[in-house]
């Protein structure tokens, strides 16, 4: 594990998509990436998105997402391609076939069609307040898990309601890549940033590995690099 | 990770040798590889040694020992060192510059020393029957520990008292890599034979993640093979 | 580069085996592969056949060709894939679906699906006695040459009609993955044997890069292992 | 091969720091680096500087140099540590221990300290309008040699004066890393900035592998990355 404290909110978001870039300019080959939407990785696409916008010499990078939260009635997509469209693919203008999304459909063949892609060579993660990556949530998946599916109860409809305009919206269940999903990948890269994160983020570094902080599984991953600011870390 | 079933113990030994001997040849520049003790790698060196004997084209294999139990009395070499001399770097005639021995004198620079020969390529794993690996058994390390020193209490000295001619020389700790030591490597070998180890292996296979099985957190590895002959799978 | 010399023709077929077998296992993800047809890897072939036959946990292994001799006429599959079926792919039982075939219809994408498949992992080849290795004949293709389609002349055309039954389907051209391609795979394995290859070995290890003797250019690939028996290395 | 285009020397340098900064990030233990000293890569140390500098999570990174040529008379270090003293290691103030200079009494054990440090990840070069580079001049290395000393006759010492505050200084011969040493590293990073590399540029990317061109070898190399501006793009 390599932890990198930045000054500021701004510098976490240069040093991460240096990160990232230079990871897609070392790779000749076929490179996969899985990124996450939210509000911490905003000033990573702010430096990202100029780096590799319209880049013919990135078209060998082909972008997943590790979770997908549909909408129940609308016939959209799922909560994280839009926040993904907004943040990164639209204003990068990523073409569509170096995209490849996850969903409700095709989630039990997630596993299975990224080793056959070759691997994820790199997932960009945040971590919430409770400890959570992706869509593990506490009691939702156990670190055994695969890709899964994730029925939602009240509690958990509460806490996604508010990317949702509509009520009905609020779906039933939503699908994400497991703690052994995420472990497969080559690389971590695990970004968090501001006060409100200094909790987390102590007892991410000095705490247990246990189920009640989902997160707290990435510290044996081989490959894990922690970037936040002076805020995350202030405890 | 990778499961392989062999159908005997011998099959075993021929696999797991062609693992290790495969990535040797693989490999251009330095190989560090950390190899273990015990009963059940007998017949991977039995394999293993007349293929790496001698040979001038594997001068760039570098072999670690990942736990060692000290003479309490007696000033010779622990009962890892001794073990693996027997088992393999004698028989394979290892040159010594090739050989760097984890002790109870060098530990706390283990990791970092790890890290500055450019990390362990592939460690050679047995589990034991109640879970334990290296020497990380029940109730020793945590998931979160690098490499430490442990105290023998009777538990453990009684665990540990067979390996010893003289009861005055089973010592009152012994030195091991941690999880997280052990987790980053690049790739783990996990090796497992007879019918002694069915229990804990469907365990391992389809268990939980829990600190009660140190060895449980290996599955989170992203590049984990598993080796077991039918016996051991029976379960 | 790696020079290993067996005492003999069986123990190049064993140890590349061993190289080729060692390198899957030691893969998770998909694993690329491009081997070779002719009279120098049937050892190779006969180690290797036993070791892939049917096992599930190899069904990450892709397979690819390097070059292909259409028939003129007959309706059937060129010659390197009749060789590859009959020397590996049926006794091995390879899935249809890892296996990958370049032929006279898919070569000018040859290089561009290998990247977007994750570029080859390793090459097996051979080397002629006229440093011609793939298709890759003296006064063919160019150092800088990626995948290509070779016009045969007379001196081509009656080099290898020894292939054909017929003497109509010696074609006008063949297709081969050019020095370029090559060198762009992640390992290079260059085996030979017999005292008839001597000559070229000695050239091949102590001569020049020069476009005379194609295989001149693989001593520059960074990771290059040469496997050949003592009849080869005699000179 | 991959090209990338930037439209000024200032993008050449930001990009360029981009890739070297970026791999060190994404490497956990230690990374290998061959740096290049001379004008071009001026934009890149100044881009690279204020990122590497006197930061704790970059001890990981050891640095190499791939020529030298020494003072025939005054004592002091050679000329290409002196260039990169100035240009970047006193600047980015990298601690001596992570510094292992290439010189004229170790030239001899520099491709076997490189493989036992683990190899080269990536090496930074230049190229001359003459298409030399490191000390690879035309009629001086072979594409076979590896590290070298080459004896300099008038036409090379002339080309070599510039160097010198005193002629008395310009030494008799002077040692580098030959297109074999050079190809063994993982990866290779070429720039090129200006008009006056227009011709060479162009003669690099589609001319002939030829020893009267020594840079033109590098194209086989599987990880080659060329950074050019658009001056240097413009034939």
């Amino acid at each position: 594990m390599r932890i990198i404290v930045t000054s500021n909110y701004e510098e976490l978001g240069q040093l991460t998509s240096d990160y990232l870039f230079g990871l897609m300019l070392s790779k000749q080959n076929r490179m996969n990436l899985a990124i996450t939407a939210g509000k911490t990785p905003e000033a990573v696409y702010k430096y990202l998105v100029p780096k590799v916008k319209e880049k013919d010499y990135l078209n060998h990078v082909h972008y997943y997402n590790f979770d997908e939260i549909p909408h129940k009635v609308t016939k959209t997509a799922g909560i994280t391609r839009r926040d993904l469209n907004q943040l990164f693919f639209i204003p990068a203008n990523i073409p569509t076939g170096q995209i490849h999304p996850l969903d409700e459909n095709n989630y039990l063949n997630q596993d299975e069609r990224l080793a056959n892609d070759g691997g994820l060579d790199a997932i960009l993660l945040g971590i919430g307040a409770d400890g959570h990556y992706c869509g593990n949530l506490p009691d939702t998946t156990s670190f055994e898990d695969f890709t899964s599916r994730i029925e939602c109860d009240e509690r958990i409809k509460n806490r996604i309601k508010v990317h949702f305009a509509k009520a009905e919206d609020i779906p039933d269940y939503y699908v994400t890549m497991g703690p052994r999903s995420i472990m497969s990948a080559k690389r971590l890269v695990l970004i968090a940033n501001g006060t409100r994160k200094a909790k987390i983020m102590k007892e991410f570094i000095h705490g247990k590995i246990t189920p009640e902080i989902p997160a707290s599984i990435l510290k044996m991953h081989p490959d894990l690099t922690v970037i936040m600011d002076e805020e995350a870390a202030s405890l």
